[in-house]
């Protein structure tokens, strides 16, 4: 039993060199992306594309009025002014959602709503507003409109074969709008990523059951399933295992099944941490590629990649539920993009530019995230440092963001610009 | 029918003055918002809490280590260094997940892993890395530890009784996870708003179908709904309805029935927009409070509260797709966030603060929101307007933002700092 091993074993994993994220991070390409689905326009938004999208066809399809007035020959108005307006005779309106029945020549005019297809014959809309009908069907025009004014060419928004949309673009309302005018009522996506949740440790109980003395209730997995549905996986909890090998194992080989992703949140003992290792690698296939990151918080971070069919990859999060999370954020949350299949993902609104309220040291060898509440005091935007052991939830739970102290940086100083990686962005 | 009326109505419609986005806003207050439901904690990231929560007890519930290694009497751990070491009898260890069957006193000492229950007369912990077995059994101790040292104290995370979130607040995943260690299984949020989309128009055709000549697909309900979506409402497709009196009114009684906000998104053209106002005035307790928007994009926006149960929203989105989804990001979102019980919402990571590349004017007498793609170069984020007409979707899909030009304000300079509202940010 771990437990009883002793505690100088801890000497043997230090041989392991902690890894940069960076080097991490590098280590993903072995994993593919997800499967593919076919998914309903209504219910994309959001999804990845499996494949690159080109137009089917022109939009808009036809020669359309932008706004509401006339249909016109545009050189029947040419000079037209308040002081000399032009006169055209007014045949009709253009009915909407057909081809108009006919067209217009050398001085006269349709009315024509906006979205209204224009008749053969005009090439330009004289806008209500500089326009007066008079009692006798005759329209007086007061500023002149130039061919191609005031309306939206065949083809203008999209031509037809035009590319679109790459694949691995996740996508947003107005993608969705684009589509639905195309007439592409599918689209090819990538599956959300399954990730199983297993929980590991004697001490841990279910939500439902009061904690005895010295038990403590399996919050980091739902702190992980809600990460990974906020992120757009599919995440699956798999309940709690002891801290027993045979257990663990046998969780780890059922859970690799039916995923694409396995995080294992235990505990953050050495001795909790070797038998998982120990479990991981009796599995067939199974490699443990990191052991130990250079992260604060975060460093007995594991990363293994499992067998058949194909490599999956298995995150071991650390025990600290602020650990858990941070890691969650720095290595899981690019682990899950990469999976998904989103290789041109959103670019901005993830990060907010903001001065630090303190001085801040950093942890020597590691990349320190900084918990940050922000606090706006006039113009200016404060990252106020939530400080607390990553044991607790409660400094997360207050706090809007992190702010990484890179490597080989002593420290950060009191109003120096931040960049704060906000919790919850898109 | 309103194709025939006459153009020259608009000049009535024109006596209706254009309201600001603050006045559109300060009318959402007579929305009440949703229902509540209970929902599963794993359901409950992203909802909105519809009553405030405080802690039922103490996080953590004993005395716990935070660190491997062994719970000691801190006292007996004074003066100790590397040169000179004190040293205690080991006597076993804490098994996880159980009480200790045995107290700590005057120079002993049991191991205690991360997350141990201290025992009895154990006020801290000293670490692995500070200390030494040696095969008789004693543990030499390099490092004094303070009393609280390398612990968690009973409710140092929450203390029973704490108020920990207000109603109003979105959960976030590291929320989820404090709940989840309270063992609050279920929480009382507001339900999802559920939100008709209704489209109007004679030459809209569904998206399955060719468009003919002068027909064009319903790309604004389905943008829409996808914003609606996206920030957290349930839409509901409710079709199209032909520009007609009588369809327009019997379409807006049926969805009122089943829904807590109705968006209509119509014609641009003046006659559908009189047409769709008749419809709304026709119902019974409806009120147009907004007929006309001071914004660009945006102006033909109408907002009307609707009859029994309760006053219930309609907003009347312009027709075209660009003009649509500003007032969707500026209106629509403030509306569904009040709809959603959201009082305290995330402040942060919805905007980014930019460079402008280009001058832009404003237009006299409304706010201007410009679409803008986003570029980094060197240290700067540009941003880039993309212009083209609200007719078009492919500029909205091309930008990542909005830009607004205040009212009042003629125009914003090349090299300006603006704040970007990102799509997509949550």
């Amino acid at each position: 039993m771990w437990r009883l091993r002793h505690y100088l074993e801890m000497e043997k994993l230090e041989f392991f060199r902690l890894q940069t994220r960076e080097e991490v991070l590098a280590l993903y390409d072995r994993f593919a992306p997800v499967g593919v689905e076919k998914l309903e326009l209504a219910e994309a938004c959001g999804r990845v594309l499996a494949a690159a999208i080109a137009a089917p066809e022109d939009v808009p399809g036809f020669l359309r009025a932008a706004m509401d007035g006339y249909a016109v020959r545009a050189q029947d108005t040419f000079g037209a002014s308040v002081g000399a307006p032009q006169y055209l005779e007014i045949k009709g309106e253009v009915p909407m959602g057909v081809a108009p029945g006919q067209g217009v020549s050398g001085g006269d005019t349709l009315r024509a709503a906006t979205g209204a297809m224009l008749p053969p014959g005009a090439d330009a809309v004289v806008m209500v507003e500089y326009s007066a009908e008079h009692p006798d069907g005759t329209l007086e025009v007061r500023r002149a409109v130039a061919p191609g004014e005031n309306v939206l060419q065949p083809g203008e928004d999209v031509t037809r074969g035009e590319a679109i949309f790459p694949a691995g673009r996740p996508l947003r309302p107005q993608d969705i709008g684009l589509l639905a005018a195309l007439g592409l009522t599918q689209v090819s996506a990538y599956q959300k990523p399954r990730v199983a949740i297993i929980s590991s440790g004697d001490e841990i109980v279910p939500l439902d059951r009061r904690p005895a003395p010295g038990q403590v209730r399996d919050s980091n997995a739902y702190l992980g399933a809600a990460q990974v549905a906020a992120w757009g996986g599919l995440p699956r909890l798999h309940g709690i295992v002891p801290d027993d090998f045979g257990a663990l194992r046998a969780a780890l080989a059922e859970a690799l099944d039916t995923t694409d992703l396995i995080l294992i949140s235990g505990g953050s003992s050495v001795g909790v941490r070797d038998l998982t290792l120990n479990a991981i690698q009796d599995l067939p296939g199974a490699e443990i590629l990191v052991h130990g990151v250079a992260l604060r918080p975060g460093k007995p971070t594991i990363l293994a990649s499992l067998g058949k069919p194909g490599p999956r990859p298995l995150l071991g999060l650390p025990g600290h539920p602020a650990s858990a999370a941070v890691v969650m954020e720095v290595l899981g949350r690019p682990l899950l993009t990469r999976l998904a299949g989103l290789t041109d993902p959103p670019r901005w609104g993830r990060t907010v530019t903001a001065r630090l309220s303190r001085n801040l040291a950093g942890a020597t060898g590691r990349e320190d995230y900084v918990r940050v509440r922000l606090r706006r005091e006039g113009d200016t935007l404060w990252a106020d440092p939530v400080l607390g052991p990553s044991g607790l939830l409660s400094p997360l739970v207050k706090s809007d963001g992190l702010v990484m102290i890179p490597l080989g940086v002593e420290g950060l100083l009191k109003g120096e610009e931040v960049t704060v990686q906000v919790f919850g962005g898109s």
